[in-house]
């Protein structure tokens, strides 16, 4: 890749990393993808509304919410026409090149951040390079700002190539909350893949490395648990009160305490808890955000069913109520070996792919299952290939960073493949 | 009372009971209050920053929820002299006539409301006649309407009677945290009280019946814990995380595990909890907004102590960090017989007045203690006077309000009480 | 008392001491009252067959337990007729002095001792002078040794007195379960009573203070919770367990984070637990043995209803199974003070006493409220006299031993109060 | 296998399956070993105080257990210079065949039962053909019965057969608690062994499937944690006790709560508990009997670590002392895959096989491990050998029972197999 591009791709990445966006709120990112793919020049753009079925979002926040990251998206310099289309949660992009006889192709991107707090310190890059993110407690923090670039510049790539058929790039919103590739498949749009393609980066894979098929994904269930009880004076008659913190800490504990299962790994997090509202009174509402998630789909069910039991109990031996309420869902897959033969191959000829791992397990969920799912139930083939980068703290922590020399990397080796395809 | 009068002070009464606002942001209340004040006519005015040691001021909201709150009341109409006066939580006021010779008597009324949501049942009065709490997510669910009616009440009657002495009504902020008695206490304007009376309405004593001297107030302190771990990507790397949740879970339900001490009554509440960012990431930080009460001092450190040892190996247990914060504290107190015979005098005098209780227990705290015991140490006689009314919802509950025919009960007993002091 | 009668008493007490019995094994214990009663001269001596409802036994070991302590009492030297009527856990016994005309007064103690490892520390009186129980793991940590000496001592008094109506003295087996008196009030042989004493030592009372009425014992209900489930290897299948110790656990933790009541005292309490059968299989059966106390009958109701509720669902949380068995029961119960002032009285007039209590708070519970209840409901009058002892270790503690000075104290104040009725 | 010596070895597995022996107490079983061996005849045959190093026995019962099961040994009819030879603990045999040049080849089978009580009902075969356990609440729940017989066929055929070398057949003591195969090892006597067989019957495997070579073996740790707290009495003086009880509650809820790991499967089980000493005694003690596994050593060092920071401070949360006692380990280990293919090519010529596995994972743990561990540190091959046999409950359960069928199918493979080695 030459040198300018090469920046121009960088100084694209460091501007979504500078204003990241939770799921379903990716308008800001919304309208810098759509300039970029204008820039390039596509047969086809459609925006949310064309590539989402509505109903099937899944943890779709608040209006209020919406509202307020639609407006913030407005004062960092979205595009007004952008914003009027995406409003409402109808984030994400599906950019398409037709070019005659062959397969239709796509690769999929996700486009989202997550609620952690950016770190300060001066050994973190984007901090002291001064591309930290605008949005203070929201942050980058899984490299999908590289994503969204790799998709960028995958676009470029095959535009430019002599690839025959149909390419589509999808700009997924909502990866983080699992909330997004169903609505896209559910609208339908990617009925027609016979190769899907999707991309990660980093996943402890170092710079150079490529994997041409991750498997092994968790299935995962996410879910939110509310305990509803009822508030009395906690001086002057606490028996009087029913104490939905005390169900919430019975629920807690014991759902990390559900039985590890003998036929493979499993997954718990309570990643949210609240309750209560004012320190001298019974608490008479909590809820938990959490997750479940199994090596296969029949474990994460166990977990699932489980935690409903657990959730159930704690609330009744409190005299509290309940309910267990899924917030979004996702089946594990794994990559098909031959398409992940041809990306294997591709990566051989790329600069700067000093190793290639035919294939790695993930350990984590992620919602490109789905897609997955799809394509290969209508009998085409999938992968999901990793692009190491060296990545100074873990996904999901506040120092996650991504080495910017292995988005040409990605891209390079992505755009070889798809060009290989038939 | 005549008929006008009673009216008036009703309707003063709805006008709080309207506009509930929470410690430290009695902006309307204060502004209300003032206007009260004014039209009687006292000798000397004071407001918060008058009367309060700033610095002693406990579970003071941060500076954004003050200025929020004190926006509303102007909106709300409160007086632009009073709320510049109170702005940054300085809240509350003080009245004082001057009437030569004789004891310096003080009335201590609290002024603050809870975030309670007030029900909107058609069997709670204040929805069906209109009074509903206009602050969303707030209510007077303790009486502090009604005492600050009281308050007015008194200061109106003792101005027009033959008292000779002084006579100071305290307007008194943030009872609800135990945070605003201290920091009267602190800026010294009681020193020279040599009787007190501190008034609540209601606990569970029905309309028509005043208690002269309550007693067993439980000494209480609250806390704020917090416990930091480090976050983690749940999927892929749970056990990288060190769990603030879990220890919070742990934490709670030993909290509440104390054991019961043989020497009286305790108590524990953990009213708010919360901890976590998001569903898919190892919680790396939690929260708890708690409170340990006991019928003496001695038990309320027997609580105290048990619970800062359980947030610290809660907290060890799962790798994590924590501390403990005291936000508020009051002693225990007695009121004095002697004092409390004057109340039960005036109350065998009062119209509406059908029964009498020389002394209760109250079961549950009261920064009132503060000034009780301040009094109290520098030779003076204070008393806590319970003045009944029906009221249908217990304290702190969503259906709690006042039969409204008890604030002349209450105003008529405490006037005649003061005026027989010497 | 004489110094002869004096040492008698003393090495009375002693030899109980070192042979100390668990409820309804009191089968050593018994022979000894037998002897002790045969030399004072009784008019009648009815034995525990004889006394007792036999149904109305509560928590009766298994008979493998009553025929081990059989044994050993044979083995201590316990008298073949006594063993042979007591026999399958019928002890105790009921000395009766008939003298014409009079009230029907009866004197209550009790006999039986505790699963605790008698400290063998030089400064541990019993140790130090050669009575340390020879029943290792059992221990006399109430003064049961010393309840049953006064009996023997009062009864011999009043013996030799001028006392004239009927006298019985109940040595009462199995107080420590809660579960000898209720099969005494069912056998109906106190149903005559007017003048109810029960004593005890010690309650932190220092020798020479005598308690006239003790009242506010503690309504108790003792249960044992059962959680069974199913075993697995915990290696290879842990999740085709259904884990019964885990639901102990969490039934454990939230007993004791039963919400405190505003009404007053309550108690819970999980004395002894076990569960599972080796390390490396899944537990299939665990069970708890507690009990839950209340201030009032209604408080321990409260507890009651809660722990049933809780171990219910922590065995419904992990799959498993559970039932609770009521095993003990005691109610409530006061003192008459019309009674107690005769005891006040005789106090009076007792060498040793300096101090004399008309009434105190036990804060414990005791099923001689079984027999007072019984009594208060036919008419009669009870009072439950506490006799101060110095005690280095708590009641129920290895190091608790009593003062035998308060021996003479006691008889002497208990016999002349018995011959002041009429 | 002709007829007759089937029936002779079903018969000797009935015997054995008639008397389970726990760990350490395998003298009855150690005796007809000793019986069948002498039958057979071999070079030498050495007793448990020969093959094993005393101290490094591990899981060792008190001495008082020893001499129980070696009088009921007695009783069963065990030889008298067997028992004097194991007496205290030193059970196990290991019968040697020498027969010049070749390799040393070993074949380990263990011979212990577990605390478990066997089935009653009608459709578990041992209840109704009449050898279920006479030892109640023992049993062979893991067929270490059919191990035992395996290895007197094995050693039968060898003998017969024109094997060239030295064959040791050792009948290892203590396997359930992972407690006896440290102990050969550090005795040396297997130091000069070149091919390491194992056997396992079951494990899910059906009658007719060998599996050549089982790996995935989870190393392990058990462990005994004791909590120290204070007694007190729970009605009166309830916060002068220290709860061991809640300490252990506290514990168990959390150790199941140890987060799981990304690395790969751990597991934990509190498979034994138990604390206190009366129902109305604040308990003073408790302990737990727990093992944690780990799919690789590092990751059961990881549960490992948990454990004890979990314990230490459950304990310290409730004012208790407590400690943890490492009470038996095993590493993991891999079967080699070049001596498991000997198994596999024999396992084809084996009537009644029909279905092979070079390899299959265990899922849970053995201390054969250890012996493997060694043989292959000092250069030799090991293999864990899988015999299918269609079990009608789950290893560890009360309906576990084997097909006699395998008996046959297991001793041919094995025999077939030590021939096979050079």
């Amino acid at each position: 890749m030459d040198q300018d591009r090469h920046e121009r791709l960088v100084g694209f990445r460091r501007d979504l990393h500078r204003y990241p966006e939770p799921a379903w709120c990716e308008f800001y990112t919304t309208s810098r993808v759509v300039e970029e793919v204008e820039r390039i020049g596509v047969d086809r753009l459609r925006l949310g509304p064309e590539i989402l079925d509505g109903d099937a979002r899944m943890a779709l926040p608040d209006e209020s919410v919406l509202a307020e990251w639609h407006e913030r998206a407005r004062e960092a310099g979205a595009r007004e026409d952008v914003l009027d289309a995406c409003a409402g949660g109808y984030t994400g992009a599906l950019a398409t090149i037709e070019r005659g006889e062959g397969p239709t192709v796509a690769l999929r991107v996700d486009i989202d951040a997550l609620p952690i707090t950016e770190s300060e310190g001066v050994t973190h890059a984007p901090a002291d390079a001064g591309f930290r993110s605008a949005n203070e407690g929201y942050m980058h923090a899984c490299g999908h700002d590289a994503h969204a670039t790799i998709g960028i510049g995958v676009l470029e790539a095959v535009a430019e190539s002599d690839f025959s058929g149909t390419f589509h790039v999808l700009f997924q919103p909502a990866e983080e909350v699992i909330g997004g590739a169903k609505a896209v498949v559910e609208s339908g749009v990617l009925d027609d893949v016979d190769r899907l393609l999707a991309v990660h980066i980093g996943l402890d894979h170092p710079t150079g490395e490529i994997v041409a098929g991750v498997g092994g994904f968790l299935a995962v269930r996410q879910f939110e648990a509310t305990f509803s009880g009822e508030s009395a004076h906690a001086g002057g008659h606490p028996a009087q009160g029913r104490d939905a913190v005390q169900a919430l800490a019975t629920a807690v504990q014991n759902l990390h305490a559900i039985r590890r299962h003998g036929e493979g790994d499993t997954r718990i997090n309570t990643g949210v808890v609240e309750g209560g509202t004012a320190t001298n009174i019974v608490p008479e509402s909590a809820r938990i955000e959490g997750e479940v998630r199994g090596e296969t789909t029949h474990l994460k069910e166990y977990m699932s069913e489980r935690a409903d039991t657990v959730v159930e109990h704690a609330a009744k031996m409190h005299d509290c109520e309940s309910s267990v309420e899924t917030t979004a869902e996702a089946p594990s897959a794994e990559s098909d070996a031959e398409l992940a033969d041809v990306v294997y191959a591709a990566a051989g000829e790329t600069t700067g792919v000093d190793s290639r791992l035919r294939s790695a397990e993930l350990g984590g969920s992620e919602d490109a299952t789905y897609l997955m799912d799809r394509v290969q139930r209508r009998g085409g083939l999938a992968t999901f290939v990793g692009v190491g980068t060296d990545h100074p703290g873990g996904h999901h922590t506040p120092t996650f960073d991504v080495d910017e020399r292995s988005l040409a990397i990605g891209i390079e080796t992505l755009a070889d493949a798809i060009t290989r395809l038939d």
